[in-house]
């Protein structure tokens, strides 16, 4: 991809614009002189449930919920109105986090004694602003922006890979206040991960016992029986196919789905990516279909870790919304959070047929 | 356990009173004549995560935060407001959910082809009302009726496992509406899986692996750690401690430990149960004292499944709070529901501190 411009940021910081097309001026210079953020970060291993968990202390005095006239991810339009982006005016824009979860220049501890075994919450996080428009939405940008976006997220998922320690590129939406987004503005977030997250390495877990029993991919097999059932189907393109999954956890869930087994973003090719610039807004549509306010909702791209399983690996897109209906949403309380058991009030089939817009 | 009087409610579903002391006139007649509410949950098998989801479809309509003179956990005050609680007053009532999530008579349907597997909804809901007051709370009960209480979910827990298919007993407590909570009166709940739950299934993996190499159990020696480290100690008694766990997820979280090796409620002796019955409302009362509202949280025994790995599970009461700063709640977002990895603002030391009121 060549429209790319590196800058950094006054506290050095790297920030990337991604354009649409070439030709833009991006000499504009961050004149804000921030002074730079440490990082406290660290990971902690919980015994008890064989997970890391990120301790960041630092991060409680974030940015929250500003007003619109102070927004930082909108374009430094004035002298008065600095921003987080020096120019005045972007397509996308790809930049580490002020206040990271996790950073490569974590001061946190390392110290293994076997029951408080502590690291450094190594890696990074990186914000994605999709629009310079403050008051866009995702689902509202026309397929050329959806595909600056996703060669955006592609191009992050290889670099980020590339640091040392990093095991894992999760690249993601959050979307709307009910889901404690303190930034209106339309972007996502790309966590790179020094380690493989539990989710995803039960996962790995799966395609590799499955490919193991039956020389398969469970992925191809999984979405090989949706289509075949077809009652959970949501849209149907020639490369992708989105679909509520059998045993959604979610009130309203889907998984898109690449007919090819590839591992990640960067594995999709022209075809691929031009029709996932349409399919992909068009989901999120349809979720904001469902009742009469924007949806909730968080997506989430199941890549391939950098090292372990990436064979097996099959690229999935997760959408998922907790409003359950208009005005109510779903709550994690003690089956989910206390014990991990999801109990979901809308069966699939009824979901897929929603958001197929039949009731 | 002698105070205890079973009846069956109008749709035929079960009610115990546990009183606090003998003597009480149990004999209120449900006088409703309440349709039976039916089943439809099963379980569905997700081959991605290697876990059972719970669809729920009939439970879409039940009852949310009703007015306080339609609560129908009061008891049965006058005619005209007939509850779930025939009496006319109680002290601790149990009965089965009327939109229960699992149901031994669930008619979901049961299916195994190896990527679409399905199973009933087979188990048990149960609510726990822990007092006729609508406006009381857990942490306000006097150390006589958090002993019913714990008499009762003890009952309970002996009870539900005794059904045929039934592998573990959860407990909990759900308290605040920040956290989904439907009814405001003081109630916590009973789940009676068909499988043992994720996050227990996790930690029974861990104990075990623990034991096969040091010949220990790990519960123990977390504890004796945590014990000897200080820091993260919140209140100490003579059979129990309540810490914040090294590896903690949630803002504020404690963890009720028992110092003998029991598996779970029934196995503890009079005098546990005498300080568990002091210390555990303590405990809440300490999440309350933190800023300046009540604490929305979660407290979720964590018991021993009823078949696997008894002799190496140790008891422990997770407790734990959603917010994180007054007007501020934590959300699961991408990280913690996408990729199921915890990201905690609060250091569980100063947490510690927080909940021990040194800051």
């Amino acid at each position: 991809m060549s429209n790319i411009t590196e800058i950094h940021l006054s506290d050095s910081r790297e920030l990337f614009y991604f354009d649409d097309a070439p030709g833009k001026d991006r000499s504009a210079v961050d004149e804000r002189g921030l002074p730079h953020v440490t990082s406290t970060s660290e990971r902690r291993w919980d015994n008890l449930a064989g997970e890391w968990v990120v301790i960041a202390g630092h991060r409680q005095s974030r940015t929250f919920l500003p007003p619109t006239d102070q927004c930082p991810l909108c374009p430094t339009r004035d002298a008065d109105h600095r921003t987080e982006i020096p120019a005045p005016d972007y397509d996308v824009v790809v930049f580490e986090n002020r206040f990271p979860s996790l950073s490569v220049a974590s001061t946190g501890e390392s110290a293994v004694d076997g029951l408080f075994d502590t690291e450094p919450g190594n890696g990074r996080c990186e914000v994605v602003c999709f629009t310079s428009d403050h008051n866009g939405a995702f689902s509202q940008l026309p397929p050329e922006r959806v595909r600056t976006v996703l060669d955006a997220l592609s191009n992050r998922t290889e670099a980020l890979g590339r640091i040392p320690g990093v095991e894992y590129v999760f690249a993601f939406e959050n979307r709307g206040e009910e889901i404690g987004v303190t930034l209106s503005h339309p972007h996502g977030q790309i966590y790179a991960y020094p380690f493989v997250p539990p989710r995803m390495e039960r996962t790995r877990q799966a395609l590799r016992g499955y490919h193991e029993a039956t020389g398969e991919c469970l992925q191809c097999a999984l979405l090989a029986a949706e289509q075949a059932a077809g009652a959970r189907i949501v849209e149907k393109g020639t490369h992708f196919t989105a679909y509520v999954p059998f045993a959604a956890r979610w009130p309203y869930e889907v998984m898109i789905v690449p007919h090819r087994h590839v591992p990640d973003l960067p594995a999709l090719n022209e075809d691929e990516l031009a029709e996932l610039a349409e399919l992909y807004p068009s989901v999120l549509r349809r979720f904001d279909g469902l009742f009469e306010q924007p949806a909730p909702y968080i997506a989430g791209w199941q890549q391939a870790p950098v090292r372990a399983g990436r064979e097996q690996w099959h690229l999935a897109l997760q959408v998922f919304s907790i409003r359950r209906a208009p005005g109510k949403l779903k709550y994690l309380a003690g089956s989910e959070s206390g014990a991990a058991v999801w109990i979901n009030d809308i069966a699939p089939e009824k979901a897929a047929a929603a958001l197929r817009g039949e009731n």
